[in-house]
């Protein structure tokens, strides 16, 4: 006996209820909120989504999405261009920057390799990373995929295809979270924490 | 320290960042999930938000946001025109709709009284409402607005507008709420309960 209201209004509900993390009551309290928000509030939400394709592509360099050709980042004569920061995501890029210690360049691979998702190396961006170690001036990888099985393997298999460049890689330290209690550490944190224990 | 991108993914962020119950946190993970996804998928999101502005109105009936000019609900036969529950927002009349019980009309005041926010008579749709009664066909006004301060303030306020035109007025049943526990309830809870206590 469902009876939602038709046409525009259950559209809305369903393009926000695709969102990661909206379901259903989410995307019905957004649709209500919206429709009773004004009309240039939900026009500039409108254009925005619309910009975020119209103007953004890949930087021309490290990959990452931006409005110009080469991004923020490469474009700063301030950072160092001999250290190329490798992450999986334009999130984890962004996350980095907020910790704001790195000043090295990056490289964003848009993925990882998951041969089950159908995610090969022509999926990646990573012929453009090979192409940049190549053109020289690096000397630093540091390999920023996240520390998971697949993650792992594609640093693996970049560090396959960079290490005859005569690079130096490296990967970021494991351990144990800052601010967390060792009892619940699970025991590949703890593993990591030994193996990488350093002297005081 | 902080550093975003700038332009167009800032600008979306933000916009994402004003809708109730998204923070910071989830406009950036929406940003960049919206950042991978299709153009496609990414237009029709944005589609959906101008059609809600551009082809929705309220229903010259009930006043609910409706693409037509007369709504689903007033347009068909089968529902009781004798009957009409008036309702703050238009999200109350979806919870209504989908308890699917109701066989009647309804009113949507789109707002409460609320004297302290600037909301007077003028802004909710009380005229229209008391035009409906006015014109006849309706036995029973049921005030289904909220069991707040502000809801039994505008019930009150709209019964006292009504009563001299000789309908029915009624409002929701007020007590415990089923399937929860009576250790649980608050005092006015029970104290609905005990008052609204009926006979096996």
């Amino acid at each position: 006996m469902e009876r939602e209201p038709s046409g525009p209004i259950a559209r809305l509900m369903h393009e926000l209820g695709k969102l990661p993390g909206i379901g259903p009551k989410t995307a019905e309290r957004l649709t209500h909120h919206l429709l009773a928000a004004s009309r240039p509030q939900v026009y500039a939400l409108a254009d925005a989504l619309r910009a975020i394709k119209d103007s953004i592509r890949p930087c021309r360099q490290c990959c990452q999405l931006t409005e110009h050709e080469l991004c923020d980042i490469c474009a700063d004569p301030r950072r160092d261009a001999s250290l190329i920061c490798v992450v999986e995501q334009q999130r984890d890029l962004a996350a980095l920057e907020r910790a704001g210690t790195y000043r090295g360049l990056y490289h964003v691979l848009h993925g990882r390799l998951a041969p089950l998702d159908n995610m090969g190396p022509e999926q990646l961006t990573i012929d453009r990373l090979v192409e940049r170690v190549r053109n020289g001036g690096v000397q630093e990888v540091i390999m920023a995929t996240n520390p998971t099985l697949e993650g792992d393997g594609t640093a693996l298999y970049l560090s396959s295809l960079l290490a005859p460049l005569g690079v130096r890689l490296t990967r970021l330290a494991r351990g144990l979270p800052s601010g967390s209690v060792l009892e619940f550490a699970n025991s590949q944190m703890l593993v990591d924490a030994l193996e990488g224990r350093r002297s005081f």
